[in-house]
């Protein structure tokens, strides 16, 4: 093939620094944090992410650093780890000793790079670290240890055979970060606010690029090529969920994202990126064609009622799991007034979980280092529950608080597997009109997410993506989409 | 952001099926092979690659599927294993059992879904396994376990409690399996053809697309976009490595990509793609402005010469390590001609290793499955070095034979920390004129790499990209490049 010159990449590219007097703030936090908790000469002992070969290869996965390490020491090189002092607050990486021949090979960064880089204390390679420990002789070593309400896991431990000879504490400063880290500071603000219009802009770029029989990778390709391009970030959120047709937009999590699209068909596309840490989270529903048909602008509609709704109520003070019912209750309105659902009181179809067929997910979650970010369930919090529909999925209960980033992503489908369940179920089923159901089925799912920072008086949208019909119609036409 | 229609997603996407026939064939192969060696009753039992959380997160990494049980079942899909009656010739798939309830998060196969697409004769869910093995009794049950040469790691063991009850034969199937792997089908060479033309495109797009100003991660995010986009592939070969400036590619596995690439700069490109389970590994080297200056040209012609001479020699027969010394006296000849190195024998400067202070690395490796494929080194063929500079960095030492897939990569590289050692040896430095390699060091490093099949009588050649001084300046300028 030859290739003419095209213009696809342009030295103007975008970059925001997260500043180290940041992490330094996050590191004082901490230690304000455990005053009270950690006894006299106590450290706090982080473990970065390492590198991990692919099976028995000499071929790496992608690094991915471990975010309590980069939230309080910015250090995002493998195979590190890091000390905060709790009595003195001191500083300090632990990073790997390379060997010299290795500077053929890659590029070694050596102690003073992370010295200067990071501006900790000081800097100890990893075979000084045992030494390190026998100097301090700390009472009580705090690890972050406790299992993620999402994934049930807990983080990989720091497993230097000497840690045996200390006093690991391992139930103390899980909640306390966590908290820390649900409440965004400014400087984080500004990596999600700069990602988020990174990750909207190439969610405009796809919309105006789409047509009908390209494939749905194809523009998982074009969302990733304009965020690396643009920002150089390798750092994945989550994987892309490019969901066209009847069947793909109902699965939450589809990213097979091999279909072709078909023409006059819906597109669910949920990207986002992460640059320095921070991961944006974004949905867009778009027509194939670039022109809704009624039954898919009704459903459109319905969900945009309910993410606006959202949008206008969310504050400090609220309950989320109010927003989510809330969201819910739009929803049916419109399913109600489109005969879907059976006219009955909007509190009977909330009580017997009928939003729940057609939004089984909860409304969002807290985002930041992580796409699902900590903090969600915590104690003094509502707890997790276990068997509402729907409800059970919520990733957090919480009062929400000036300062917390958060996605807000209602949506409607028909889920071939719920529906059964649904149809199946006498408690649920006669509140359905099955076959006006199915009339819509051929809408597959519509879901809208932004992520937003709660303020006292409201929000901050974090996102910049088309919403109403008339502005996604125009992004898919390539024209100025905003109102 | 508005945007334009681009037209840069186009419906024309390229393909290539590899037939489930090539899996039986495979299968049948490992059968015979194994016969003498396996007792009566026994299996080969395989493991696949497993969801893999990204730290405590509902994260994932990349899924990435181990080579022997995709080249033998053609299982794509994580969590499986896979068995090989040895007696029987028998096949089959175990697959996970995945509750009803995911269907509304993912794409949920099932057994007939396995069946259907790798046609094997049976397929098991992972808790029927245990049973199966009850009822077969196997006499020994075969596992790939070796220590790859590479890497120095070995393959994750399927990990079932209930195994313990079996014989585990760990030390028959690795060299054997390996063996086979090492001569290609013909579907795989139509595989790696196919992944090494669309590599190829996407070089010479990058290059058609590369100017001075950008950063060198924008060519990676290019690279990357074309393969997605043309095939659908996420499938990781290696990491991209993008190299500029005087540092950058002398740096033989430089993957940062961070740099701003200057004017008069010469860029290293090794960057290679993975589909269907095949690899290409490719680096082309050109200058950032279009046009090579006059030390930049020398070097470069010098690194040609060695791979010309080497595509011009390489047949069944031949022996890789002459190979090599073929590729480095080429190279030491161009520098004695322009006064880097002492006018001395040649092979007294092949002898003092001379030729290893300008190529450290060996030419080259087999490619296949994996980007440095196994079988390299092999009972019955040459060890490997352990002192030699350059040579103990080859990945193999074979004679040559038909249907093995290599790549041909010398290099000339001006490598800070390779010289200061050299210059501060006296037996290779008084070889080394020091004035005139520091007046050469702004080049950086020159590679050339081609994939190629062994033929009876030559080699056939995967890649297809600019090779000439006159092929790399018009494909820069985005002209039609082949002469």
């Amino acid at each position: 093939m030859d290739c003419k010159k095209e213009n696809l990449i342009n030295p103007e590219i975008q970059m925001l620094q997260l500043p180290v007097s940041f992490h330094k703030k996050t590191r004082q936090n901490l230690v304000e944090a455990m005053k009270g908790v950690a006894q006299g000469r106590s450290i706090a002992l982080f473990r970065g992410d390492t590198t991990k070969p692919i099976q028995d290869q000499d071929i790496e996965e992608n690094f991915q650093q471990e975010s309590n390490i980069f939230y309080l020491f910015g250090v995002n090189e493998p195979d590190c780890h890091a000390v905060l002092e709790l009595d003195t607050g001191k500083s300090i990486i632990v990073c790997p000793r390379i060997p010299e021949a290795y500077k053929l090979w890659m590029t070694v960064k050596e102690a003073p790079y992370f010295k200067e880089t990071y501006q900790v204390d000081e800097v100890k390679y990893d075979d000084e670290f045992e030494n390190y420990l026998k100097e301090k002789n700390p009472q009580e070593i705090h690890v972050y240890f406790g299992v993620d309400p999402d994934s049930g896991l807990t983080l990989p431990q720091p497993e230097q055979s000497f840690l045996q000879n200390y006093n690991i504490v391992k139930d103390k400063m899980y909640h306390i970060l966590n908290e820390l880290r649900v409440f965004k500071h400014q400087e984080e603000v500004d990596q999600m606010k700069f990602i988020g219009d990174v990750s909207s802009e190439a969610h405009v770029r796809v919309m105006a690029n789409t047509k009908p029989g390209i494939r749905e990778y194809q523009m998982e390709a074009l969302f990733k090529f304009h965020v690396q391009e643009r920002t150089g970030s390798k750092e994945k959120s989550y994987d892309c969920i490019c969901a066209s047709g009847n069947e793909g937009p109902s699965i939450l999590h589809y990213h097979d994202n091999l279909r072709v699209v078909a023409d006059n068909s819906l597109i669910l596309n949920d990207m986002g990126s992460k640059y320095n840490g921070y991961c944006s989270d974004i949905t867009v529903t778009f027509p194939s064609n670039g022109k809704f048909n009624d039954k898919q602008k009704e459903i459109y509609n319905a969900v945009y009622d309910a993410y606006i709704s959202v949008l206008r109520s969310i504050k400090e003070g609220v309950q989320w799991q109010d927003m989510h019912h809330l969201a819910e209750q739009r929803i049916l309105e419109h399913l109600v007034k489109l005969g879907l659902v059976i006219q009955a009181p909007i509190e009977e179809l909330v009580q017997k979980r009928v939003g729940a067929v057609f939004m089984p997910h909860g409304l969002g979650h807290l985002i930041g280092l992580r796409v699902h970010d900590v903090g969600g369930y915590a104690p003094g919090h509502p707890e997790k529950l276990k068997d509402l529909a729907g409800l059970r999925s919520l990733r957090t209960r919480r009062t929400l608080k000036a300062g917390m980033c958060i996605s807000v992503e209602p949506g409607c489908y028909f889920n071939k597997v719920i529906l059964d369940q649904a149809f199946n179920n006498p408690e649920v089923s006669k509140y359905l009109n099955r076959s006006k159901i199915e009339e819509y089925a051929c809408v597959g799912g519509v879901r809208l997410e932004d992520d937003v920072l709660i303020t006292k008086d409201g929000h901050f949208n974090l996102t910049n993506v088309p919403r109403t019909v008339e502005e996604v119609e125009r992004a898919c036409a390539g024209l100025p989409w905003k109102n």
